[in-house]
């Protein structure tokens, strides 16, 4: 029997992060939920997003039987990761930011590494302080027009260049007022990915940039197979892991379910572009207040 | 004694409303609450919108002695003006999207309307109901990066100007698929005032641009004169109703009091450019759940 992976995020975004995990366990089954009803998690408090991640945790192990769990959200993985594990304290929970960080411990050389994230995540620092304790010095810097450029549709446009070139600008400077020599660029939110040709464009050459959304599906084979009592988890490193490979072109033969707890439309809209094959339906789940 | 104008919004974008009351109503005390640990109200139900709704009415009305209510937000004031009416029947309650319908029919000559608004906002397609039943025709148009390019502080930027002048250019083709020959264009966010200038200089000549937080205040001196026992209301109709005229330059004569259900640091932070003086401090309010 194939394995059943939960996926969890705020939004959808965290579609990037199944996208990336499908490629490494083609045949497993995944069921990701999307707490659009209650997201932005990035301006609530620690203890009500903890609230609402064991929620969600136990939606997805104890109801759609989630041997594993993946938490793609930024904000419940730095402030909720501690809740969730004692929410489903059988099963193996994977965050998307110590992976991210031990990506850039690999990648880096100078030791000194960059971050986009969202306004809420470069607020909590959390990367900064997995980076740290890697024996890094991170920086930190919140890109607020990027969710909503990749949201639009603009990822492969112009007004989204010149968004990305204005920030990278800001952030090198400030890289360089602090005396820092980056050679690392972690994409510390899970709409990113979807920017990385036009990001990879505006960074200096010699600057690697690394996509959290496949360091933590990296991570996933490790941890889950470790943790597994049966060989079940196929480890298959994909071709060109960060454009898709051939998982995305071949026929489906992944199990996903999609839940979101309100705007399935949106999600049902946009969340291809995420995913890169088709969401189809979404199920909306109510998991009270 | 001075009346107390009670103001709620889902976020701090309102302010601009409280702002263009300041200018019509300069003795009058305001209370502001802006129930920012639950927006966006927009991806809500309408249930869950009408009880945070009325909760906010509650608060503003019962513990700070509103005796008068400006719903200076889009998403309450389409699906929540029933619900807070019921909550506080003793107290005269106004939307924002009845005056700037009712400026529109003012301002057209040709009966063809343009509006600019959030997805949320163009997806309840209350503008164009209200619109409609002033006898206009309305054509809706979501701008979803016009609130976060704001909220980035690039308000006079190279890249919001072209990213007007790109929703304009699809809006404008839109219209004249249809046979439309607009002549005025409502700014349906409480946010779009900040960008007037850019705006209009995107619209050809000809298009009059409607500020909805303006069409609020001139209606908010005939609703609540009216509806008052007493004459305490001034009408003080500013110079230039549009860009603050004296009102946001002479010494602060109105007591304003902001109330909010968390991120006070955005809110403080941003709030003064919506308000074009300084907000000072927010109190923070717990309404429950």
């Amino acid at each position: 029997m194939s394995p059943t992976i939960g996926v969890f995020d705020s939004g959808f975004g965290g579609l990037t992060v199944l996208r990336a995990l499908i490629e490494r366990f083609p045949h497993a089954r995944f069921v990701f939920l999307g707490d659009t009803a209650r997201l932005p998690y990035g301006s609530k408090s620690r203890r009500t997003i903890a609230r609402y991640a064991a929620q969600s945790a136990r939606f997805l192990v104890h109801e759609q039987g989630a041997e594993f769990l993946v938490i793609a959200c930024n904000t419940a993985s730095a402030l909720a990761l501690d809740a969730i594990e004692e929410a489903v304290p059988a099963v193996p929970v994977l965050g998307v930011i110590e992976p991210g960080a031990a990506a850039a411990r690999q990648a880096s050389r100078s030791g000194d590494v960059l971050v986009l994230a969202t306004e809420a995540t470069v607020q909590s620092h959390a990367y900064a302080a997995a980076c740290r304790a890697h024996g890094l010095r991170a920086l930190e810097k919140a890109c607020p027009l990027l969710v909503p450029l990749v949201e639009e549709g603009w990822t492969d446009h112009p007004v989204t260049a010149e968004v990305i070139r204005i920030y990278w600008e800001e952030l090198r400077a400030e890289a360089a007022a602090q005396g820092m020599n980056p050679d690392a660029l972690v994409l510390g939110c899970t709409h990113y990915p979807l920017l990385r040709p036009l990001i990879e464009g505006a960074v200096r050459p010699g600057i690697k940039v690394i996509d959290s959304a496949q360091s933590a599906a990296g991570a996933a084979v490790q941890l889950f197979n470790g943790r597994a009592g049966r060989p079940i988890l196929s480890e298959s490193a994909p071709a060109e892991p960060d454009r898709g490979g051939d998982a995305a072109n071949s026929p489906l033969q992944t199990e996903i379910r999609c839940f979101a707890t309100d705007s399935v439309e949106k999600f049902e809209r946009l969340g291809s572009r995420f995913l890169e094959r088709p969401v189809g339906t979404v199920e909306l789940v109510d998991l009270g207040e």
